[in-house]
């Protein structure tokens, strides 16, 4: 086996420098970042892709794992399958420590890696807009691991909420506030709802979920901000519909994991603040500084180059390619990541040809959220048209989108068969404590001499 | 609200004091306690269910999920969800820390539970038989969250190995050593063995899986005691033709998480070793130590009451009844505890009704185990007459069995659709790498200056 081993190793050294093959490291596989990878199959480049999960997350699902309306697995698929038939592709799983762009070589957690193009596309985290005292108490839900702690949170909150008497001890525990009235904050406030109404009464009898208040803080005058108006006032109607106290133009000044207090001097009790209010790149150390603009998003031009490079580039959340149209850069979704992964793809190939590369140009389907069962809102560009609808027709669009984008058939199935579940029983099946979890302060004296059952 | 509250405050205390109902308390909830349970629900008794998780998992497939088979989620269901329907049933997440017999209370982590008849159901946990070296270094299958932990090791390890050199360092990583040849060794063993076939080649191109051996070690001189002769000597002989290295006759002397030591003086090198070896009852304090005995199981009699008590019973694996066909106990399988939490429930029933309890007679059906796809090994019983079988047809049965008996119809049709579809298509999908994982000592120093791709 010796002698295979070395005759292993040899043709990997020997993969690894095949002279001539340029080579592209992409670090980052969500949507802009995989769908590079794809693009860049069939073509005479050796691909290296860096990830510090070892499967891609389907983010806009995200929050029905953190309600318990689909397990993790739903949502996530692992690199190596979905890349499996890609032989130019060798996935690592790392984190990126540092890059040294005159060497064109990056440091990650599990050693050098050497690139011709580098592609940053490394998307965005959550901003606390450098609230320590926030990112300690809050919750985020910007992995699925904050997804399945949030879920596991939430429930864990019912079960001691059985225990307590006194009441503001038990609202602080059965009361959620969701700051951020974007698309993660309204479609995470209207599940919440939904529990309330189907799935806790008949889960806890014993509480009385009219002492459960959904809060959802937003900072501007509406929600949904950068939909239509139409879209911003249906969301808010259906939310008040469903009994979520949607409180418009506060912000939080503080949370110490108890109290909430806004701008206004009102206070709010919760052991649960769900933060949904901000989220800034991730930028990587050694790109030059001068490049990174506010939300630390790098500057690129058309190409997606980073401002002061002609081989390193970003794509999708982490780049912001100023625009007349986007003086902001793209919104930072799922679209223009796709399409800036595809384009930039084709615009390797043509370098490598001796082509000139093309501009990106974005081109805007809409948006679309999801307030619950039957109820969405959604903004659509087709052929330079647009089209508001909100409601029954919205939803089914909303599904019917949702599960054409899923990565593998197996999971879209499993996807379709829960929600077709859900649908008609109105249930929810992930409802498992299992994983990490916030410990709040514990309500009460856990060894007290108190009868609770 | 508030005056809701009090009223359903009061109610709630009215339900626990209910006059004149007997109270049964119900710690775990296996399967011999959610038998127990169910079994309970038309009685005028009432129902406390308490365990440390909030749902119930089905144990026979735990090794799927260890080895990427199956998701977590695919065998776990919610307690509140299976008992949904159940009028005089409590759920409690607790983790009970005492039994006060003179009094009639539990002491759980949340506070007190007071009984008139306590089932103690807690089933069994690893035992390492004292070697805390053994325990700190050693995965075991012994829970869901083991198996994920187990699941993330061994993906963990192949994503390591891609950036080690050194022979001994690579096979330490990719080697893998189970203790104990009883079913979850026999089948952990057969699993990995069909990933090193199926998957991993192809999720890791750069390794060479000839160079990853698996060991399974057993104290006796056969594999599966317990099972036929004929069941024994054809999962050996499965075992070595999928190349799984079987060493009979060897206890492990020690491990420090990279050396074991056979009591020959053999040694391996590996980073994961399965302990898969002995399985010990988990008693609770509080009960007299006189009726503890060997295993730390409780001695019951025929109507399964603890040794010194009328009102404290022990069913399942952390029960020995000692009759004259069971010398030691009844298997610690499935099997018993079902049939023993049933009767007991019935039991309870008559005693409430004045009538005299009917003693536990165990109807062994047999037992089965799998050892890979279409390779399986049976003794059943049926009628009085034993049957044995081995092969395709034996592993149809046992699927057929594990299907009908996982619990929840969502989660059969999961489990289904994911056998069918990793039947057809010799894939596994739940290769994530989500939630907790050993890490072991860095192979190599991972800030090297080491070229890893």
């Amino acid at each position: 086996m010796k002698q295979q081993l070395m005759r292993s190793s040899m043709e990997e050294l020997a993969k690894i420098e095949q002279v001539g093959k340029p080579r592209v490291v992409i670090v980052g596989g969500g949507f802009g970042g995989l769908e590079l990878a794809k693009a860049l199959r069939d073509t005479n480049m050796q691909v290296v892709l860096v990830d510090k999960q070892n499967y891609h997350t389907f983010q806009p699902l995200m929050y029905q794992v953190a309600t318990a309306g689909l397990e993790a697995s739903a949502i996530i698929s692992p690199f190596r399958k979905i890349l499996k038939d890609q032989d130019n592709l060798s996935f690592r799983m790392a984190e990126v420590l540092h890059v040294d762009t005159a060497a064109q070589v990056l440091k990650t957690s599990i050693g050098l890696i050497h690139y011709d193009h580098l592609v940053i596309a490394t998307g965005a985290t959550t901003n606390y807009f450098g609230d320590e005292e926030m990112a300690r108490h809050s919750v985020a839900i910007k992995s699925v691991e904050d997804a399945v702690e949030l879920r596991n949170t939430v429930l864990s909150n019912f079960e001691k909420a059985l225990q307590v008497g006194d009441r503001e001890q038990l609202n602080s525990l059965l009361d959620f506030v969701i700051v951020g009235g974007g698309p993660t904050g309204v479609e995470v406030a209207g599940a919440l709802s939904e529990l309330r109404k189907h799935i806790f009464p008949k889960d806890y009898r014993d509480i009385d979920f009219r002492e459960m208040d959904i809060c959802l803080i937003q900072s501007g005058d509406s929600l949904l901000k950068g939909m239509s108006k139409e879209a911003s006032e249906k969301a808010l109607e259906y939310l008040q519909e469903f009994g979520v106290k949607v409180l418009l133009d506060r912000r939080v000044k503080s949370y110490d994991g108890y109290t909430v207090t806004l701008n206004t001097g009102e206070k709010l009790i919760t052991r649960t603040l769900i933060w949904a209010a901000g989220v800034a790149g991730a930028p990587i150390e050694g790109i030059r500084p001068e490049s990174i603009r506010k939300g630390n998003r790098y500057t690129v031009n058309v190409y997606n180059q980073i401002a002061g490079y002609t081989n390193v580039y970003a794509i999708g959340d982490i780049a912001a390619m100023i625009t007349e149209e986007y003086p902001e850069g793209h919104p930072m979704v799922a679209q223009p990541a796709i399409q800036q992964g595809k384009l930039l793809g084709e615009n390797l190939t043509r370098q490598l040809a001796g082509e000139p590369m093309r501009p990106f140009r974005y081109h805007d389907q809409g948006a679309m959220a999801t307030i619950g069962r039957n109820h969405a809102v959604a903004d659509l560009k087709l052929g330079g048209k647009e089209w508001k609808t909100q409601g029954f027709f919205a939803w089914l669009m909303w599904v019917f989108v949702h599960l054409i984008a899923l990565v593998g058939f197996r999971n879209r199935l499993a996807v379709f068969m829960n929600w077709t579940t859900s649908y008609f029983s109105q249930e929810r099946g992930s409802r498992y404590i299992l994983g990490k979890r916030r410990e709040p302060v514990p309500a009460e004296d856990p060894a007290a001499s108190k009868v609770v059952a």
